[in-house]
Parts: structure tokens; C-alpha cells; sequence
């Protein structure tokens, strides 16, 4: 395509030459003719200007003279924009000789199924999905459209959950079902539990990372993101547009409220509600507390110091009264 | 089936219409005609008076006039009871045929082995099994009756170990088994790996969460929970009836005795023995020493603000006194 | 074979009869007639003495009169050198019938590919590779020679990148693509994210146990060792021969230099350099540093209890002075 074409994709001001073939996308340090790159912070600025792509996306033309440029705010969503249409996604739709699909699934015939992917009963899938190999999708689940389900990744398995008698563990019914919505990507292993009863929910447009664990019941929003490893238990609430590091742990019954962002191995006690604003540590804590607490611990050794000085002073002052 | 047969499978005491018909159960807000639901907690008294559930579950008639009841001691595991006998897990026998069997495997004819199931040399699987997708047991591993693997459960792949030498690493030989045994139920992705030498073991009726990891040599007891992504490593023993939280780290040779309960994200260093009680943290204490120690991090800000009182008054009396 | 053929593998000295058959290896405990068992902690010698195996290894002859004996520096070294050779970990080269290959992908003649694994298009695996069941190699990654990659491994993946925008998130772009070197080993259900561009690397002789995830664009170097459920953030530099323990997080952009160790649980903040030496905590600090700090955290009640003895006995003096 021309840089004058992906300027108008990106809703970019083009300078230098439009009529300019892009091929590809690279590192600015790394491409070559026929490539585009994107800069958008001061520092790299040099990189830029020794960059051999045959265009540049800039968020200002001003500094790059005689170079074919793409203008625009943010570069590197442009970039990104570019790259979703030189690389598609999108496969052709076709279901996997190998995959098993139960006769009463719904699979949309726009979408893609890997090899060794099962499907169960009463499952639904929806338009342009892209399910990688060894995905599995328990009975009674439902995948909107343009989710992207990587390998192995396990929907609907039993939620976690039994209750003590004399002898050991009663299995507590585990018959709901889960809802991922449009939109939706998980990564490979990534989890998502059935309810017990009721639904388990992943809103539209939400990004989980691999290997995160979502447990039955919980109700994660829309437009949330959750980093690799990540732990969620039971009935636990996430609303639109979190953000949420990786290695968290969640107790149940939680709540993190819209706008709130959770820095990485962060531990949330059962019950808690999480505000807006940036949360860190186990326990969680705002950010901001948690810095003054480790500026505190930083200061233990001298406090232990003048602690020990003062006890002399004040034996000396009372040997002096007495 | 009616109320009356319910009653008589959870042993409970019948009010009202004992011929009412259950098809299905349900939560309390959420129940419709045909339904049964189950209360414990005086909480949610006004909630059961409100449903419309044809049956319910409680603690105790009184308080429910003019309602089918179903009094029982423990309500939730009458309900949980009810629920196997209306949804019971059991699948009908079969072996998928994608699945992958080794000539010299011995699979319970009242097994049910799902799609692309990988089953190795010499394996075991007792009765009535659960298998579901993609369960990979390498050779040689026994499994018991009754055991429920969910999607990805690896059982009997190499432990992790290596002996150092100049140029790298030597493996060490992991040749040693698993052994499951019966009414176990392993979480999708969970992970139990082989012996060095001997066995890896995961005692009856114990239940673990998804994607934990065992290490080679483990031996976990009875009627052990374990919450989703704790990482075992190699010679740990747990001794029956623990209690563990999810994401929990024990180093080698930790030996967690019967009665212990172990919060989420706790790291037990090599070694540790965990005694009877609750316990907490990184390492791992005594959940009231926990509290204690994080009542007195809450005091730092007092304390420096203490000290520098303390250093102004004792200045002052330096002063007066020289 | 022989102890004298096995001495000479490993470079050991024999004592009592040489000629005496071997079969198999064993635990010093548990051998009996034809296994081999080693001892290298003076801890366990009295067990070696009583040992009904039919050979010990020992790195020292002193001690273990009438029996027969290999001699050598590292007695574990040379327990598992001898196990590689009695229990070759080595497969018949073989491509399961229910592998699927892409028509452009290169396996070697002397490779094994297990049950349901899936070689996407321009995969490169070298020789003498045993891919276990359900291993996943997306599109166009590469495998080099004596590699073993265990249940569900996942190499490949897309990187967990996006962009944010007014209406959610863009994904980033990810065309890169992973490089496995020669002589790695991975765990099960460890995934390496496809590099966003350029690359993902894990070096020669690293091993990685059950659950690991490697962020895109990583640069694991050679002969390091990671144990379960760690987390490797994007761009994240680990050089050669470091070790870590299970269930550590790595910040994004971190570098770990030659020789560092990080223990279990550590959490490493994004951009942070890890300079050799042992590291502990979240987040992570040298050892020593960290153990001052638990030292000075279990004085904290003394020192409340010192702070308000002082306070007392200043205004003991201050009244005293007025």
C-alpha cells in the first residue's frame, strides 16, 4: 500500500512522498525500503533520523526534514493500526479436520478452529473467532464474535468449589454456564471457570494475558486488561477498564472498581473493594501509602540507632539529678 | 422426584407438600416453580421468604410458614447433595476416539476418556473416570476410581532436576511414578510430575484447583484442598486434611502437618515444617504473629514522629541542665 | 553393563569387582541386587553401608570396605550420568499419526512428535527433539537439536501487547517470531510469547520447569535455570547461567546479569538491573540487605516498648526539672 493509503487509514497528515510503497512494518532501527516505522518520544528522535525505513510515523513532521512522513497523535497507535492491516489476524474460516465439535454447537461459519480444538455441547461461536489449536470449550458456553482464544486455552470447567462433611468433600453443583463477549482475547491457558450457578462473564473488548485464572462466577467488565498469571477466585467483581498486573492474587468476593489499576503480585483479601486509583502490595494498598510504608522500613536502622542514643541520654541526665 | 425422596437421600425433615416436584436447583433469588434452593445464613431469611422456589433448604422450619421446607443441619451440603443426584457428574463410558490409548494402558470399562486424551505405556485408570480433553498421562502412572482430570491435566511428566557441572546441566534420571488415588479431582492445566525415584503421590479424595503444579516426589495426603496456581516443589509432604490457599509457594522438603491452613500467596521456605493452626505470609507465620507484626508497621509513622519529640525534649533538658 | 563399562562413562575409579552387572539405578534405601545407588553427604553414609545395592557410588573409597564401588569427584554427577545411560531419555524417532504438520514445516528424521502436537507453517525442529503430547509451535518459530519440550508447551503464542485508545484496545502487532537453541528443556504448559518484532529467545542448555511464561521479546541467555510458575515480563534480558526460583515476576526491560541468583516469590520492578550475587523479596534486594530488614521488623515491638520507657522517664525529668 502507498503512505498516502495508511495516512487515511490512520487519520494521518502525509509529507514527503505519498505515492511511497510500504510493504512492511519494522523497529526504527531495524528497517529496511519498502518498510514503515514509528517514533514517538523525544529520545529516539536520532534513531529516527538514522532510520533507513522508507517512511516514518512521527507525532510531529517538524525535525524530520526530507523524509516521507506520516503526522499524527499517537504514533504508535498508528502503527499498531497499520500493522493490523499489512498482517491480518483474520484466517480463513474453516474448522480443523481434527477438532471435535459436538452436533449441537453453533460455530459461525466465518470462523477459524485449530487443530484439536473440542467444542461441547450447546456451544456457541461466534463471527471471525479465531480458536488456536487445543482450545477447549466445555458444554453450554458462548464466545461472542472476533474472539481470539489462544492455545489450550479452557472454558467452563468446573468452578472450584465443595463443602466439608464428616468424611471429606461434597462437590458443590457446578451447572452454570460462562459468557465471553465480542471482542474478547486470552491468552494460551488462560482459564475461565463455569458458575456454579448463574454465569461467569468476560466483557466485550477485554484482554487477559497467559496462564490467568478466572474462577465460577466472577463478572469481569469490559475493556479490562489482565497481565500473564494473574489469579481471580470465586465471585469476584472487575469493572470496565481496570488494569491489573501479573501474578495478582484476588480473594473472593472482591471488587475493584472502574478506573482502579493493580500493580503486579499484588494480594487482595476476600471481600475487599478496590477503588479508582493505583493500588500496589499484599495486603493491596494505595501506591502512594505503600511508598510512605517503605520509606519507613528504609529508616528502621536508624531509628534503632537514635532509639539506643537517646536511652544513653537519658541514663546520663538522670545519673546527673540523682 | 419429589421433595420426600430428596429429604429422605440428605436425611432431612419434610414441611408442607412432600409430593411437590423437583426438576432443578437454583439460587434463592433466582428460583422459579420446579425449582429447590437452600439458605444458612439469617442474612438471606427475607430473601428465601421472597423466592418463588418450590422447595426450600433450611436450617430450621421455623420462620417458614406456609412453604415446602426441607430442615436439615447443614443446608449447603443437602443442596450440594441434591444437586449430584439431579446433575449427576457421571458421563457414560466411553473412550473417545481421538483419544490416544497405549496398548499396554488398563482403562476401567466404566471410564469416560474425552477427546485427544493422551494415555502412555502401562497407565492405570479405575472406574468410572473422568477424563476431559487433552488430559496428557505419561507412562507408567496409576490412577484411581472415581477421579476427575479436567481439561490439560498433566500427570507424570519429568520432575525438575539437574545436576551442575562445568559445561551445564546433567539431567537427573526421573524415572519414579504418580500415583492418584481415589475420588481426587485435579483443576484444568494442574500439573503432577513424576518421581525422581519412587512415587509422586495425591491422596484420596483430595482436590486441587487449576493450573497447580506438584513437584516430583510429593506426597500429598487425604482430603487435601488446594487452591488454583500453588507451586509444590519437589519432596513436599502434606499431611491429610490441609487447607491451602491459592498461589502459595513451597520450597522443597516443607512438611505441612494435618490441621495446618495456609492463606493465599504464603511462600514456605525449604525445610519449613507448618505446624496445626493458620498461617499467613512471605515466609510463612502464625496469622495472629502476622497481625501483630503489621499492627506495629501501622505505628511507624508514630513512632519517628515519637523519636523526634523524644530528641527535641532531651536537647532541651541537655541545654538547661549545662 | 558392567561397573567397570560405568566407571569409564563417568570417569570413576573401581574398587572390590568390576565385573559385577548393573541393571538399574535406585535409592540407597530401596536398592537391591543389580542397582547402582550413589551417597555424597557424610549424613547418609551408615544408610550406604546398610544398602543391599550391588554397587555405591562415593567420592571416597575410605569407609565402605568389601563392597563394590565407583570413586568419583560428584557422586550425584555421576548417578545421573549413569541413569542417562540406562534409562536413555531418547525416543524412536516417529511422527504420531495424530500430529499435525504443516506441509512448510522442517522436522528432522530423528525427531519425535507426540500425540495431538501441532507444527504451524516454517517451524524449524532439529534433530533428536522429543515434543511430548499437545506441544503447540505456532507459525514460523524454531526449534534446535536435543530439545525437549513437555506436555502443552506453547512456543509462539502472540505477545500481550496493545495499544490504547478512546474505544478500547488496538493489538500491537505480533510478527515476530521465538528461537529455541539446542539442549533446552521446558516444563509443561510453558508458554514463549512470539517477539512483537525481531525476536524471543531461550539460550542454549536453559531449562525451564512446568508453567513458566516468557513475554515477548525476551532474551533468556545460556544455561539458566527457572523454576515453576515464574513470570518473565516483556523485553526482560537474563543472562547467561542465572538461576531462579519458582513463582518469581519480572517487570518488563529488566536485566538479570551472569551469575545472579533470585530466590522464589522475588518480584523485580520494570527496567531494574539484577547484579550477581543472591536476590530476595518484593521487591527484590541482596539477601543480606533483606535479612537486616526482617531482623530490625522483629524488634519492632521492642522497640515500642523502649519508646514509651523513654517517654516516661523524660517527663519524669522534665517535671522534675520544673
Amino acid at each position: 500500500m502507498t503512505v498516502e493509503e495508511l495516512a487515511e487509514i490512520v487519520g494521518g497528515h502525509v509529507f514527503g512522498d505519498g505515492e511511497t510503497q510500504i510493504e512492511r512494518i519494522a523497529d526504527l532501527d531495524q528497517a529496511s525500503e519498502g518498510e514503515i516505522a514509528y517514533v514517538d518520544n523525544e529520545k529516539f528522535f536520532a534513531t529516527a533520523l538514522a532510520s533507513r525505513a522508507s517512511c516514518l510515523i512521527v507525532p510531529n513532521s517538524e525535525g524530520f526534514p526530507d523524509r516521507t512522513l506520516i503526522e499524527v497523535k499517537n504514533p504508535k497507535l498508528a502503527f499498531a493500526q497499520i500493522g493490523a492491516v499489512l498482517y491480518p489476524v483474520r484466517r480463513e474460516p474453516a474448522i480443523h479436520p481434527t477438532a471435535v465439535v459436538a452436533a449441537t454447537a453453533t460455530v459461525s461459519s466465518t470462523a477459524y478452529i485449530g487443530p484439536n480444538v473440542t467444542i461441547g455441547e450447546y456451544v456457541t461461536v461466534g463471527d471471525e473467532c479465531i480458536l488456536h489449536p487445543n482450545v477447549v470449550l466445555y458444554d453450554r458456553v458462548s464466545i461472542g464474535n472476533r474472539v481470539i482464544l489462544h492455545a489450550g486455552v479452557c472454558i467452563g470447567a468446573d468452578g472450584f468449589g465443595y463443602v466439608r462433611h464428616e468424611l471429606g468433600y461434597q462437590k458443590f453443583p457446578q451447572i452454570g454456564t460462562v459468557v465471553i463477549e465480542d471482542d474478547v482475547e486470552l491468552g494460551a491457558y488462560t482459564c475461565v471457570d463455569r458458575a456454579a450457578l448463574g454465569r461467569t462473564r468476560i466483557g466485550r473488548g477485554t484482554k487477559l494475558d497467559n496462564m490467568v485464572h478466572v474462577g465460577h462466577n466472577c463478572d469481569i467488565g469490559e475493556r479490562v486488561v489482565i497481565a500473564a498469571q494473574t489469579g481471580i477466585s470465586g465471585s469476584v467483581v472487575i469493572e470496565d477498564e481496570a488494569v491489573i498486573g501479573g501474578q495478582v492474587g484476588f480473594g473472593d468476593h472482591t471488587r475493584v472498581q472502574k478506573g482502579a489499576i493493580i500493580g503486579s503480585k499484588a494480594g487482595i483479601l476476600p471481600g475487599k473493594i478496590v477503588r479508582p486509583g493505583v493500588w500496589w502490595g499484599i495486603p493491596v494498598q494505595p501506591l502512594e501509602q505503600y511508598k510512605r510504608m517503605n520509606a519507613h522500613l528504609n529508616k528502621l536502622a536508624e531509628m534503632r540507632d537514635e532509639l539506643k542514643q537517646l536511652r544513653q541520654e537519658v541514663n546520663a541526665l538522670k545519673q546527673a539529678k540523682s
